[in-house]
């Protein structure tokens, strides 16, 4: 599944809704295999970087196109994009396909499944995993579900941006289900590193030696792996900033209230990512979440003055 | 540092008390490594099961001790056995080490080593990871503080008993202190996985589903990858049990409050294990928690009727 060129790549036309740290890199890894796309996002210094990368500006008089991939932050803005104020969605060519990414309820993903069939398109539940690095290397996890043809319609847009994608299911939905899954784990697993990490200072363990060695022990997870080095090197320029959280662990908490399906170590976490935020930390790397325990505890984290 | 028989090691005498589900396998691996082991338990099937494998039971006229194993439940036991009632501090020769393995509070195991050293004992605060399995083939990874001399007389034991040791510090504490910190994070992550589990189960992903794509994902954890399967096997016979963590957890969250160290989210996740135990899972294996969730939810788990 890795990066392949397929036949007819080379003539396929992408509209792609959303260039932020995610969308703009695989923009680029579509570029990069071969595919023409066709961006708009509201930002310009997003679109000139996609220009510079070989890609062009969505005008009212670009070509329809085969694939729409829509990378924004939340259902909202994906229903706007693909049927509300923009309408991407009417300049599809009949049978092109919607790529949808962003992180949304099951339902919701069904329910736009159901307004790309009335018109005639096909529709993708895609949401992505793997952060910018790997977006831009066309490297992602997608975790995908849609009818056949939609797969089929896709094949070559989710070749160029992901080295694995998930197949779950022949309708949409279980790929939102998963990723919402997904994102629950990932948002505890940062915010429980944060609390040990910071729980061991009062021990005296220092966060490098914590790094060191919980790493090798049973109580590591991917996301300590990857995040807990930002602490011990004081950096919280933002791979994925503090403000993903209060988003991403609410779309969760809301299917689960939904489901009448208590999530209390969730809901847990969910507070320490809005103290976070409360405390004007938004803008930085997750990680951060790690000063809402300091503060709380009086503890200086490395690189603090 | 794997399983090396040091010179000298032929000849040393090992006293081992407890010989639980850890205890026993940590005793046999000395045993396999040429050391002369005296155990003992309240439970004669374990001190039958010892013996079996070609040690001896602890009696009164038992030979003094180089080095003196505690494997017990925490820290009530582990002060009965090292000077209270059973008194084996008293049995070790002069300039023995005691390891001490429960996971027990930094400043208990300081306490211990001031009374360890006041009789001219060394102390090695040496709590152990790595699970049953483990322990039995030589295998631990031990987190392991205390006086150099503590370190060298320990050594064999060390070598007949882990993979990996952990030098945390020149005297006893930080041991223990990273121990926390890992049970904190491997407490958390049992849960939480438990939790995202079921959650998935409310939104159509199957376990068995779940496993196989979020362990690919940034949402795995080393728990989740070893005790997500006993769930979809709805297989809990006991590797580690529920009533591990109100213990362990109680410990972590003990010394938090001592350190005024606010930890929300190991709360969520201890709340959890009370409800397991308070519904009869106590004997389980952890991986039991889940059933909580899929009552509170009305879910049926893997294996069910």
């Amino acid at each position: 599944m890795a990066n392949a060129t397929h036949h007819g790549a080379l003539n396929m036309i992408l509209h792609f809704a959303g260039l932020g740290s995610m969308g703009l890199g695989m923009a680029l890894s579509c570029l990069r295999a071969g595919l023409e796309v066709h961006g708009a996002d509201t930002n310009p210094d997003r679109l000139a970087a996609l220009v510079a990368g070989g890609g062009q500006a969505l005008q009212p008089d670009s070509p329809k196109a085969d694939a729409l991939v829509c990378v924004v932050l939340n259902a909202e803005q994906t229903r706007n994009v693909l049927f509300g104020a923009a309408a991407l969605a009417d300049r599809l060519r009949p049978g092109g396909v919607i790529l949808s990414c962003a992180t949304v309820a099951p339902a919701f993903a069904r329910e736009m499944e159901a307004e790309a069939e009335a018109r005639g398109l096909c529709y993708l539940d895609a949401p992505i995993s793997g952060g910018s690095i790997k977006a831009a290397s066309g490297q992602l996890s997608i975790m995908a579900a849609g009818k056949p043809e939609a797969f089929a319609a896709a094949r070559p847009v989710l070749d160029a941006m992901a080295t694995t994608v998930f197949e779950l299911g022949d309708t949409a939905g279980p790929g939102s289900a998963m990723k919402a899954v997904n994102q629950m784990l990932a948002g505890v697993h940062i915010a429980a590193m944060a609390e040990a990490m910071t729980f061991g200072m009062t021990q005296g363990v220092a966060p490098d030696r914590f790094l060191e060695v919980i790493r090798q022990c049973a109580g590591t997870s991917w996301m300590l792996e990857n995040r807990a080095p930002h602490i011990v090197a004081g950096d919280y320029s933002p791979h994925s900033s503090v403000n993903i959280w209060p988003k991403d662990l609410g779309i969760v908490l809301d299917i689960a209230r939904e489901a009448r399906f208590p999530a209390p170590i969730t809901a847990a976490a969910l507070q320490q990512y809005l103290a976070a935020a409360g405390m004007g930390l938004g803008q930085e790397d997750d990680a951060a979440v790690a000063k809402v325990y300091a503060r709380n505890a009086g503890l200086t984290l490395p690189g603090e003055a």
